[in-house]
């Protein structure tokens, strides 16, 4: 087996959003995803009150370049529209050749 | 953008404990979180046996402080009476500032 | 409390793997875990073309000793066959005697 280090980049978005999200994701370079739907709160940027009701939460795995682009495009085209939160943790795969 | 170092709290725990986890988490200083729902298998410390049934996973974004002062509330509610794992991870957020 | 280092052990897989997937981790030593299910799109190794679809996600925590066996477990039954996708990630737990 070969461990590769890569990050795993979580965006839990406003339900909403899931199709745009998805496919802009995917133009930013997002190969593979995995998404689960549920519900949350947060503090929204759009406004000053909270948000609360459906999500959804997507996981890929990146390398660090490819996470930075994609939180770019997030930075840029949702952090300032919608109830969007992004974040990355540390991960290691075993296969690490299908993550660009 | 500006990477900001946090952790993301996971609990899972009994589905029959969300209501009064979400209000406690809450109180305890939780501002945001994401809630999906599935089942799971773990050892209880309640009893000797193994607990298997439906879930609620929590996940939410904390300062390493704030994230000790949860587990604690958790260590002394909810360990000793229900099944409910928790768990802290590192992770970086672009937008540091809502995360207290 | 005590924080105690283990790994969190992340299995997505297409959703058809499901029952064989639980019981072939049983058998490698993972005694907990919570499964949510989803859908996603991913590279599959089976054949050059993309898989999207149903799938269940199911995370465990484990010592690093355990998670490395786990893992040999999937990539000779299941990378192969199969549209799986797994990775580690550093966590803590508060309660570390029950993840061995």
């Amino acid at each position: 087996m070969r461990n590769v280090p890569v990050v795993c980049l979580t965006v839990v978005a406003e339900a909403v959003v899931e199709s745009r999200l998805l496919r802009d994701l995917e133009t930013a370079g997002v190969r593979g995803w995995t998404l689960t739907t549920g519900r949350g709160r947060g503090a929204s940027q759009v406004d000053a009150s909270d948000w609360e009701g459906a999500n959804v939460r997507i996981d890929t795995l990146l390398s660090s370049a490819a996470a930075d682009r994609v939180l770019a495009m997030l930075a840029e085209l949702y952090f300032p529209r919608f109830a969007v939160v992004a974040w990355v943790s540390p991960a290691q795969v075993v296969r690490g050749d299908k993550f660009t």
